[in-house]
């Protein structure tokens, strides 16, 4: 029996995505788990698993099947999936299997090297392998080839279709107005946070925020929940979605919000035909679209009032300190602004203002007018003059986030588009289907979850990203919704 | 640069090894975390590897490679090797890639199969999956062959050179020896536990357990110990070993001993040569050694006087009831012995009788002269004949133990092995050093250990299982230095 091109194609994605998928439990793990001796082989499992995956994506026989299918009529998916794989292939094809298992066995060192440095708060510690991963990273954008900046090579690896051009635009816009609105948000006075100091034991924080998942619609017998010193979400299976959160006892909202957040990533890896996975129109759109779904359930529906209405007396329950909170107090503590050193706690409002720093360095380093030894004392300066804050250490500063050490550059700006994408769906979902609005006053979100499961999860990587938010929400993607968001709620 | 056929062993021992390691994380995670609905892809995922390390191991170029290595003249570790690859080459090339991709996927799906009879107590639910797995097995050694009986061609997968009858031979000597020492041991009156009834919280108990363990030798920075309904041991690369345990909130000592013993085996897979990892001389030698030391650690060490002087202050500073039971009265809580149902739960003195069961049981039903729709009846009028106590739900009898859904058979009769081998060494180690006893006494395993990482953790397969032991003691294993230490122990 002959199998069409297409159809080996297909093939070639169902045993891929598993190969691959057994390599990404080997990275969960190595963040979960994995005991501190073994690192090192790790990254040689790493390497393994990337350079068997390259040398299979980049048979001749592919670019052959590719070229086959392309010349025969498809259907709206198929034509997708043949856009992604010719995209994918293209760019593969480019890297030599080498350079492919040394960026895998070398993020897996620079990970454990950074959180070395991190806590001993030394960027000296991290520089070489830094180095070596913008290196091997420059190497990578050189031969996919680029129009203009050479990062535009390494922001399509995250948002495809993405350009620093585009971002520069897109972030800059929402730069200017939303100065403004941190000035005037910062301004306000901190609510009174006293009621709040207790012992939050963990156990009950596991049980809550499980309490909460669970409802707003995760599976739990298709997922689970475990600690990491870094949240995240690993969708590493059509039934085994993994989030990661962590604990302080001081502070219940630290590992709510961080699940909330994961949980909005978690619902997307969820709502992906499982039926397609290994193919494109299967997999997520892009790291733009993902982030707007975490932050979605994070800030859109955890800092929201309708959500405390809810869940409040259920948290009292957990935690009978909060028994003589008010809604209004609750509302008050979820949503204080103030300007801070690290990303991961910053508020809704600020948050943005960290991530167009980064944007900035990266930038800066990939056109070559930063260089890495140089990293500190630029963050520091910038910083301050952005935060008005200075950085007396590294871990409060260029050191306090895992991305870099995991090679990936050109990410971060996803989180703003990530910021921007989930306004701009949340006003068309409520526009769309204006009784959504009433339901998640009252702490109802499953005609919200409806509509990104068909809008955005169901339809995986059928367009490219910006037009995927275009057909979601009827207009393209700007900044006005999240400005306006944030206006109503914080000014 | 031409690689000499002995050297492409090497390296292809190293990179299979590599893979297979990291499909034993997957097995791993199977029995710890995996979410109940992955359990399919997971079995498709396994299948994966199994398929893919057959056809690395099976390609012609390794037959060539193995025969021109067979041509040269070799160290004794090289020859070890050889020898090795010889006998795994020559059995793996005689089976179907598709059978042994059905039967990983199969164990897969039969694990999750019988954990759902158990609980249900229904074993018509699980017979199907286990009739096929007895049918895959039957084909493997129809294929690999046999001299005598069909079983002997299963049990060479666990204990290299073991055969039906030198484990009949062997085990039936033991039970002739054990029976009046088991009547004249259960007739004695069982202590007064009423001290020991409290509440012992699992946080604790890991602390416990991870003082003991660590104090022992395992090294926490190369391994971890996590919670699992089998308690189970997987070294899953040079520095991860993994243990688990499972807890009671009603007796501190379950997963104590669930430890002791995982961190036998821990200490067996951490002692093996790392440099020599994915080579025969840096592997564990066969099942029947590897419990060697597990029952080393768990009864010999974890039951004995010199232990609980030591460890009886520790324990009562984490369990404070414990500060009024004196050092003979927990020396005979650990002790206790009478007949029950649960293997994993049973003493020292009664657990070879389990083994004996099913060995029996397994045999039987390998000849054809056992129906799996009889092993129910089968099973409970034995275990009556056998332990005097009737079997009335199959969750105390034939589906107690995982081992059949995982399709192992000829795994039981190593347990057995196990115990032999380990009072075996324990003498020969004192006799060859007298100052081993007094350090022990003193709770002081240091000695015990260094020996057994020299005479056997560090020799990995370089002799076949019975004469490892052979060298290793200075005589061969039999039963009498088990009987010996019982009586000594009991009676």
């Amino acid at each position: 029996m002959t199998i069409s091109p297409y159809n080996q194609l297909v093939q070639l994605g169902k045993e891929t995505q598993l190969v691959a998928d057994a390599q990404a439990l080997l990275g969960w793990d190595q963040e979960v788990l994995l005991p501190r001796s073994g690192v090192s082989y790790r990254a040689e499992q790493m390497a393994w698993f990337s350079g068997w995956l390259h040398n299979k994506f980049t048979a001749e026989e592919v670019g052959s099947w590719i070229s086959a299918a392309e010349a025969e009529a498809g259907s709206p998916e198929q034509c997708a999936n043949l856009r992604e794989w010719r995209h994918g292939y293209d760019r593969e094809t480019k890297l030599p299997e080498s350079l492919v298992r040394e960026f895998a066995e070398t993020q897996v060192r620079a990970k454990s090297t950074w959180a070395e440095a991190r806590s001993k708060d030394d960027f000296s510690l991290f520089a070489p392998a830094l180095s070596r991963l913008i290196e091997i990273c420059r190497e990578q954008a050189e031969r996919w080839g680029y129009e203009e900046h050479l990062y535009d090579a390494l922001i399509d690896k995250f948002e495809r279709g993405g350009t620093t051009g585009m971002l520069t635009d897109t972030l800059g816009s929402l730069r200017s107005d939303l100065v403004p609105v941190v000035e005037e948000a910062v301004a306000k006075p901190l609510p009174d946070v006293s009621k709040f100091r207790a012992h939050y034991p963990v156990a009950d924080q596991e049980k809550f925020n499980a309490e909460v998942a669970a409802s707003i619609g995760f599976d739990f017998s298709a997922g689970r929940i475990d600690t990491a010193v870094h949240p995240f979400c690993s969708g590493m299976a059509p039934f085994d979605t993994r989030l990661t959160t962590r604990y302080d006892e001081g502070d219940f909202c630290s590992s709510l919000f961080g699940v909330l957040h994961e949980t909005g990533h978690g619902l997307y890896e969820q709502g992906l035909k499982k039926e397609l996975r290994g193919q494109p129109v299967g997999s997520s759109a892009s790291l733009g679209v993902h982030e707007s779904q975490s932050r979605l359930w994070e800030n859109h529906v955890g800092r929201s009032r309708g959500f405390w209405n809810k869940w409040l007396p259920v948290a009292a329950r957990y935690f009978p300190n909060l028994k003589s909170v008010t809604l209004d107090e609750m509302v008050s503590y979820v949503n204080r602004t103030e300007l801070s050193h690290i990303r991961v706690e910053a508020d809704e409002v600020t948050y943005d203002l960290h991530i167009l720093l980064r944007f900035e360095i990266e930038k800066d380093l990939f056109s070559g007018d930063l260089k890495v030894a140089d990293i500190p004392g630029e963050w520091n300066s910038r910083f301050e003059k952005y935060f008005g804050l200075p950085v007396t250490k590294d871990s409060e500063g260029c050191l306090q986030d895992i991305h870099w050490s995991m090679g990936i550059f050109g990410y971060f700006p996803t989180y703003s588009l990530g910021n921007i994408n989930a306004a701009h769906l949340a006003a068309a979902a409520v526009r769309q289907d204006p009784s959504l609005s009433q339901a998640m006053d009252n702490g109802d979100y499953s005609g919200l979850l409806t509509w990104m499961r068909t809008n955005i999860h169901e339809k995986g990587s059928l367009y490219l990203p910006s037009d995927l938010i275009t057909e979601a929400a009827g207009t393209p993607a700007d900044a006005s919704a999240l400005i306006e968001h944030l206006k109503s709620r914080y000014l």
